[in-house]
């Protein structure tokens, strides 16, 4: 019920509650935190029991690559099994070897040695926030987990608008807006998480603004966390994916893993790069002890796995390049389809997102479905059509926005069959299983816009800019 | 350089710090919690820098199941190398029916449904203390993840006193006092951590001491935490394990793993059997809200390999009994030259591990080595003589205690050929390399005691009772 990319929403933190020292009664007055799975979990059991029922789903709604396991890295994983030592925390030094090879190749070089390896870039993470230890401001809209666990690091999330079309990076002036007014007020903002590629917009953000943005961090004295697990797959491979460790190397965290681009997230395996400086010493030091306490170490054989995977050997880099095609076309073929309807939203140039916005149907989705929210919306999509989307309100926007993110991964086929005709495919989107889901989302938009969609193709220049 | 069974020393924890508005300067000015990984880490470093050195190391410092693989796991690992969904976290439908069969074998009829799985019960454990929400009270000695893990959730560890030889259950009168008062000064206890079998005296604790430790759990509220991961590694298999779900089966979680059974800590993989009843289910959702965002799932081909497992067929079930015989042995050899050299030591029965104390040479130390505390009388073991061990205080003692632990389960051997040697043997003790280790042993404890250790195999009986 949950994967990177979707939205879990956690109501309560890690601190303290006030101390209690009256006697209570037996279990059932025993107080837990407050964490909820909820929309995502809400949504995938809603979806199955439409598939039960034999209605058509139209699954959009899941952040997982759903394409299959390379059989290369299969038959690492076989060899790497008899890897049962708990190991270093860190991770082993061929993984290590090989991611810093792997940064080196994208223009960040890279000590083996400030590499940390977990179980997925989602405790990496995690153990910054810890490590960091105070507040993070953070792009609204955003991937769902920073702003969650910031809270049960025991910290808040500041949210930042992103500048128009350019997704996942706080606009750089509003930052420091933001920071000033937040330590005014006697807030302790620490660092700055920005995701490029992004997710849920599949933008990529700018050379100016990355620029602008580290130039900030730096004046605001910001650790910058750069989560950048979606960077190979942009879809048109001359599109340049800046960093900030370009532009603020002493104060940069750089995250990616597996999950994305050989779609392995199940196998859970993420990387670090710590900065070349005092402070990226003293983070990888907190790290490990926060990690040394919560997951000791990333699994063996896949840490075997990914030191294969990282050196991008010819049959690896030759499925990322498939899959990146694949995510592309059909991407903007879906998103072709919200332009076609009317939709606004931001041309996808990576992973395999769409954020669109349906703020022009805003007073017919009042008047003719009920809808006055993004939550609305999505169950209106979810229960009346089967399409499962997460609302704007997931990634930290207000519930108002009419936005959604749909994500478009999941519509390759349900058996490794289609999905290996999808990844191999001229044009995927022929394929008659795609071509039912993008026939089945003209007439679901054709359903809430009221106007029917013109049917063939649609051309990627209609898209417009969505302001932030 | 961390394994589930060594110490890591947390200094910091996950609450904020005060809020601070000044203005600090660039990244050297970047305030980050001090977690440092400092015993383990540095004895590990010794112990390496030794052996490139070509000194002779006894290895007695790691918790780590010193066994290969098996070769059916191996199988069946790579039999799931295709499952690279993120899938559910809690783990899949497959696990938890396998895991509900394990539980049921040993009296603890389990609802699959109420089974979580992660990567490692040590995240499981974390999770279950954010869960909580509250102080917690663990055993002193006991392993010491469980403190610095509640330090890092933002509470505060409450040390008992175990009754003398069973280790891992805080002494139930202690535990009843020791709370009262704690809430008294305005202290939240919601739980009481016990490890049976336990780390790290190898100790396994009376029905009579678990029924009356649940009793008092109940009396005060608290959720009982059972760590059963060494449960298996019971070395006389009519050694009966008594689990609290036995006795407070409403308020009672059990948490197991593949990490010390099968020797596979490296593939990291736990899982957690929550109660049936209201908090049961609440204790679930809010780990699995807490799990979303730190770990997701544990890696799918382990899981699949881990519903193997947890079946139990035979080839597994034998190897886990030749795997309990060789700890056994192993474990009780050392013991007696411990007891021959005049240490006390309550006899281990379970798992891989004993905690002498040197109490009976505290002048003798002093005056020969300059060792007056449990910290110095490991670096002692270390830098004089190459052997890794645990001082007390990384289980939460006084570091006044002349008490470390020694892990007997990296003597088996360096190479696999080695490993499989000794679980196949009829004496490994005879082995040569395994023989080689215990000889040195007598001679560094020749070495401390000052008195020649009489040649020979031990007598068990002479095996004394350590006062808690």
């Amino acid at each position: 019920m949950e994967v990177r990319g979707q939205a879990v929403r956690v109501a309560g933190h890690g601190t303290p509650e006030p101390a209690d020292n009256q006697h209570r009664t037996y279990v059932g007055s025993i107080r837990t935190m407050s964490v909820t799975v909820s929309a995502t979990l809400a949504m995938n059991e809603a979806l199955a029991e439409q598939r039960r029922r034999g209605v058509p789903v139209l699954p959009t709604g899941f952040g997982e690559a759903g394409l299959p396991v390379h059989p290369t890295m299969r038959e690492v994983l076989a060899a790497g099994s008899d890897r049962n030592a708990y190991g270093p925390v860190a991770g082993s030094h061929e993984l290590h070897v090989a991611a810093a090879g792997y940064w080196e190749r994208r223009g960040l070089p890279t000590d083996p040695g400030l590499v940390v390896a977990g179980p997925g870039s989602k405790p990496l993470l995690y153990s910054l926030l810890l490590s960091v230890g105070g507040d993070v401001a953070i792009a609204s809209p955003s991937w769902v987990s920073y702003a969650a666990q910031a809270r049960l690091a025991g910290h808040h999330p500041l949210l930042v608008p992103t500048p128009p079309a350019q997704g996942g990076i706080p606009e750089p002036d509003l930052l420091a807006a933001a920071v000033a007014d937040a330590r005014a007020a006697g807030r302790d903002v620490r660092a700055v998480i920005v995701t490029t590629p992004d997710n849920p917009t599949g933008t990529v953000a700018s050379r100016e603004t990355v620029a602008r943005l580290s130039h900030v961090a730096c004046e605001l004295d910001l650790v910058i966390i750069s989560d950048e697990i979606y960077r190979d797959l942009v879809h048109d491979p001359q599109t340049r994916v800046h960093s900030p460790a370009e532009y603020a190397p002493e104060r940069t965290v750089v995250s990616t893993g597996l999950s994305k681009s050989l779609a392995l997230g199940g196998w859970r395996l993420g990387v670090a790069r710590l900065p070349d400086s005092e402070l990226g010493r003293r983070l990888r030091a907190d790290m490990l002890g926060v990690a040394s306490e919560i997951w000791s170490s990333p699994a063996g054989p896949v840490q075997h796995a990914a030191a294969y995977a990282f050196a991008e050997p010819t049959d690896v880099a030759e499925y990322v390049a498939r899959s990146r095609r694949l995510h592309g076309i059909v991407a903007r073929a879906v998103t072709d389809r919200f332009v076609a309807a009317g939709a606004m939203v931001a041309a996808p140039q990576a992973a395999f997102y769409l954020y669109p916005d349906f703020d022009a149907w805003r007073s017919r989705l009042a008047t003719e479905h009920g809808v006055h929210s993004g939550s609305e919306l999505s169950q209106l999509l979810l229960h009346t059509h089967a399409m499962g989307v997460l609302p704007a309100a997931e990634f930290g926007e207000n519930d108002t926005a009419l936005r959604v993110r749909v994500a478009t991964s999941m519509l390759y086929g349900d058996t490794d069959a289609q999905r290996y005709s999808a990844l191999v495919a001229d044009d995927p989107t022929a394929l008659p299983w795609i071509r039912g889901h993008l026939d089945r989302l003209d007439e679901i938009l054709a359903d809430i816009t009221g106007k029917p969609v013109p049917s063939g193709a649609q051309s990627s220049a209609a898209v417009c800019s969505r302001a932030g």
